[in-house]
């Protein structure tokens, strides 16, 4: 038995700490692509605050590279295993402590799935509406590394709105209580903020106070198909410049439209070009869809399709469920989250479409529309050395047109590995240094995630 | 001529460099009582980020404290005049930059009046929610400061959820960007949060990318007389457990009931010993108002008065208008601002009720009752020591009361000077040091607003 868990084991029950290399295998990875992992020297599970303490005290004694985890559905290879790491897996503290609709606020610890919090509360009348496309598997611990988003954001914002507080452990092992359970607050620094959102490089979450919202009434979609992406991103902007407030407004362009409709046998006509969802939850969504399939048809939509009712919108949102798995029977897919102004998506479509055509190679875009945010899907042969170094390159040049246009190298899936790059870009090197120093107050031997973000 | 005004002067213009005593006396302090001021050295009024820039550049050469100023409206001392410092006023910096409606953002310096703002939004149907009492003359860049808040919270939220990115002059003298101008972004630390709400003590914001929102319908209110707080705090928890969501729900407690009614003859009984003012600006305003008027009768409510329009509504909301006014006359005021559970208001009132009983001075209360946010309201004689003594006592008793209660000492005034005392209670000893070692990090010679916070 090594030293490490050796030591580990003083503080940690035996079923906690696992090293057979079978089982910490499949610990190695997050699902983002193109990202290496190392090989951990202990995988463990600890279940208590004091058990996670013990973790961090031994890391820090002994030097050794911790990297937290939940349930490794990232995009960014932020939870990717680093050579001889602890790997600190925090999906046995899953217990929902609180759940108070008069504060209307949960207190969780980290590895609580999204989707049985927003079943709690629903049993409550309210909603935790960060919405991200793994909320069935993905941990709030992980939603919280992430600063993560969903299809729900350009209505109700990003994890970052709703993290009141939190319970972390510091590299060195102290506990340190951020935040409040009230509505307001601002007694000094937003270190809770500051930590959502930080990749596990700050400190390992261990219980987190979150607001939580009444629940809406069921949205009511309409799905309205336009010739071309320029047509759909206008009726995009008139809708926000109408002052109208989607519950989501997602757009597919041409590749994922025909990919969708080769799949599902949808019967939309070739002359779709991009199909543009919108959904309302509001007292009259009806009236709303009306107006806003008004907006549509003037913006050019070839047909609007407003549902009549849940069931119909169910139905038109599958559209919008099947991208991903549509673009990935076309071959090996990599996806991208750049988010630009609104005002700037037509532009960036119509640059995507250009790199797929220069490097011959298929990008399918997905849109959380309303928020700018686009999901660039390469479509690559894995096996093939050109092609997938073609595909990485599409994804640096999608990154670059994403910051020339005023926006950001990620709007929700974060930085991790694949991005880390890129982030001096986006900073400058003053924001650049700052990072790294508040990096250095947190974790000076450099132990928290190492490699990561920054 | 002074080294400090010579070396200033070699970057800013004549007209822009004060330091007639008569002059500076004015901008000695905020509009905190129980804070103590200093002499400046100097009163600068920058107009450009490079003037700022040369500002803070001087102040490290020559280690001369920077007290960065908005309008001063302020209730926590945290905009106090150091001796010999430079007081930093931004208000010559007022220029509304860009105000876009497809991606709802405005881009303002910082000493663009919140009223301004928010009129400006309003041509474009926008908004510009955080609204505190001075919105008619406070500053965007002090808003930002303190984090500040207002009426609308309850629905809308303070002023950190509509900062999306700012451009700071750190104490060195360089310029830091952070944040971005999308709807999402996750790309790095959020500094741009660490910054809003921290007074000045880690740079000046000399420019912001503030989010909008489409402008809500006039609101419709309410007003309801309990005969107890109790019954008042009972009705503000089972609106908020039934899921309604009001833009504003304030309370006033018996004695600031007493003062506005015989300040403004509103004729109430005096057996109305709380008032509860509520208010919806959704779709269906009077339903809501009907559907609340009927939990505030089940909880005790002897008269629930709805309006019928909208100037109904703003002769029910001038009550809340008057409540600081009222006691104004009764003495010498001095507001505090303790944010509880609003599960817990019901016991905050009670406990203050008591502290005034046993000090034997008038506090009245008022409250974002929906936040759990109190403003007791200590009178005094500001000519008698020991009545002075007395309420300076109250107000650490309440405070003191607040964090029992699993509250904040500051929902959104600000630490300041007022509280500096007070937030290594509410932070405890690892929160203090991290915080300590950021602002280290911002600030290592400790020139920025140095006393404030922490």
């Amino acid at each position: 038995m090594s030293d490490l868990t050796d030591r580990l084991l003083r503080g940690l029950p035996g079923a906690a700490v696992v090293v057979d290399p079978e089982v910490t295998a499949a610990y190695r990875h997050d699902m983002a692509g193109f990202c290496e992992a190392g090989e951990p020297a202990v995988l463990v599970f600890p279940e208590t605050v004091e058990q996670v303490q013990h973790v961090l005290r031994t890391a820090t004694e002994l030097r050794v590279p911790v990297v937290p985890q939940g349930a490794r559905t990232g995009l960014s290879g932020g939870a990717n295993a680093v050579d001889d790491c602890i790997v600190l897996s925090m999906v046995k503290m899953n217990r929902i402590l609180e759940l108070d609709p008069v504060n209307r606020i949960a207190v969780v610890q980290p590895g609580v799935v999204n989707a049985e919090l927003s079943r709690a509360a629903a049993e409550y009348g309210l909603a935790y509406p960060p919405d991200p496309s793994s909320w069935e598997s993905c941990t709030i611990g992980g939603n919280i590394g992430t600063g993560a988003g969903g299809l729900c954001c350009v209505k109700y914002g990003v994890t970052s709105e709703y993290v009141l507080g939190l319970d972390v452990v510091l590299a060195d092992g102290r506990l340190l209580t951020t935040g409040r359970r009230t509505a307001k607050g601002v007694a000094g620094y937003d270190l809770t903020r500051l930590l959502v959102g930080s990749e596990g490089t700050l400190g390992v979450v261990v219980q987190a106070v979150l607001a939580l919202r009444p629940a809406p009434a069921p949205q009511l979609a309409l799905a309205a198909e336009f010739p071309s992406t320029d047509a759909a991103c206008a009726a995009v902007c008139e809708v926000m410049a109408k002052g109208f407030t989607p519950s989501l407004m997602e757009l597919m362009d041409a590749t994922v439209v025909r990919a969708v409709n080769e799949m599902a046998q949808m019967g939309l006509p070739a002359s779709t070009r991009a199909l543009l969802l919108v959904a309302f939850d509001g007292k009259d969504p009806a009236a709303e869809l009306a107006a806003v399939g008004e907006l549509c048809r003037a913006a050019g939509a070839s047909e609007v399709v407003p549902a009549e009712d849940r069931a119909e919108s169910e139905l038109l949102l599958q559209a919008r469920r099947l991208s991903l798995p549509a673009l990935d029977r076309l071959g090996t897919t990599m996806i991208d989250d750049v988010a630009v102004p609104r005002s700037r998506l037509a532009e960036m479509l119509r640059g995507v479409a250009g790199i797929a055509a220069r490097q011959g190679l298929v990008i399918g875009v997905v849109c959380h529309a309303g928020d700018g945010n686009t999901h660039p899907t390469v479509v690559f042969d894995a096996a093939d050395p050109d092609e997938s170094a073609r595909a990485r390159q599409s994804f640096d040049e999608i990154m670059t047109l994403g910051l020339e246009l005023g926006g950001t190298i990620t709007g929700e899936h974060g930085v991790g590995l694949l991005k880390r790059e890129w982030l001096a870009r986006e900073l400058g090197p003053v924001g650049l240094d700052l990072q790294r120093r508040v990096k250095e107050v947190f974790d000076p031997l450099g132990i928290l995630n190492p490699g990561k973000t920054l």
